[in-house]
């Protein structure tokens, strides 16, 4: 998954900052780095601040333009700190890491602006996404590189989480027609023992919906929860 | 909660990093910074890199011993990207977050070892928690004020979490006992409606204490359930 996503770097000042930005990749797994227009590339400053992953930095690619960077990109993210008027699904860091989480497969590219003025408008038309790190607003004047890293750093939690549901024999989630389908048979059984006549109905239903759908209930568990009001039911039927 | 958190450098070599960490700091709502014994401090280098967070410089304050820094904390985190024989109990970053959100108004310290060394074993002994950032196993070279970034950004995102929490009128968890009282009366009645005998029954019930635990039940809630089990016993009984 960490290898399917390209950092973009647009414009970027200070060669210092592309080398804090290798550094902060390869910590967290990353390693393709994409460079459009950079002032100064190569440059000593960049390698001094790489501090050892200045193997990213050698197989950085350095573009012309932004759509020559996102060449073969499935989805693309924007970064910004500031409010916009935004043209593409609003995002924060975190779920950013659980959105490549999810398509660990696909080619993807996480774009950041140029120091003083981030990412334009035309730029961010290009991005399906839009990430906002939820910075302090009194100063929200993050560095670039400390940027790349938190959203690195997200991307990799997300990935470990992954990795470790997969390793705990992953339980498929029961589907929505099944909890619709669940929901009704406890709804008609909670009429029959006399529970919701004695409470709002409506309500309670609503409190029980949300309980279970905050414990994303398995497929195997609904089948469980079916089973127990079946049997309700069947003691009732033999009891009366 | 995040004015009650020091972030503690010791040792620091370049002056930049400490410049990067106010800034790291500041953009995530933090501002004391303690330094125990830096090589460089103050210099026109940690300004530069502090970008727009100089107040955070000009208010931190130079200790000659990280006791001395650590006067009045409650609680006290030491971080470190290697793993060692710990005196302390070991959390993520993550966890680290969590924790502090939940003792809001007491105070305490994250300590940040040398760049060189990173925190000794004499040093990590005044810790009652040990953090580790999970880094890429093949290198784990984190930059001081990156990982500062990170540390900080956790806090920070804890924070907001919490401030949500409370908007959305905090309901209480219901206690262990209450839990335990539930499983109890659910496994009765399971065994009257002939569920528990159709299944393994140990493990069904494993279960359904599985998915309950899942999705942290509140008191309300587990007096709604307990409510059902009632409803169906009594019909069961007015059955029979």
């Amino acid at each position: 998954m960490l290898e399917n996503v390209k950092i973009v770097l647009i414009e970027t000042s200070h060669p210092g900052n592309i080398g804090a930005t290798a550094r902060a990749m390869k910590t967290m797994g990353l390693s393709q780095l994409t460079l459009v227009k950079p002032k100064l590339f190569p440059d000593p400053e960049a390698s001094a601040r790489a501090s050892g992953a200045d193997d990213v930095l050698q197989q950085a690619t350095v573009c012309g333009s932004l759509d020559e960077a996102l060449v073969g990109c499935e989805w693309v993210i924007g970064t910004s700190v500031r409010d916009r008027e935004l043209p593409a699904l609003l995002l924060d860091s975190r779920e950013v890491g659980r959105m490549v989480a999810k398509r660990p497969l696909s080619l993807g590219a996480i774009v950041f602006g140029s120091e003083r003025v981030g990412l334009t408008n035309e730029q961010l038309h290009h991005c399906h996404y839009h990430v906002k790190i939820p910075v302090n607003p009194v100063y929200g004047s993050l560095n670039l590189a400390s940027a790349v890293q938190i959203i690195c750093y997200e991307m990799r939690m997300a990935h470990m989480e992954r990795l470790e549901k997969e390793q705990h024999e992953y339980e498929p989630l029961a589907k929505n027609e099944d909890m619709s389908q669940f929901y009704e048979h406890l709804e008609n059984v909670l009429w029959q023992v006399d529970f919701l006549k004695k409470h709002q109905s409506h309500k309670s239903m609503l409190r029980l919906k949300r309980l279970f759908n905050r414990a994303q209930v398995e497929q195997r568990e609904v089948n469980i929860l079916r089973g127990i009001l079946t049997a309700v039911e069947s003691t009732l039927e033999r009891g009366t």
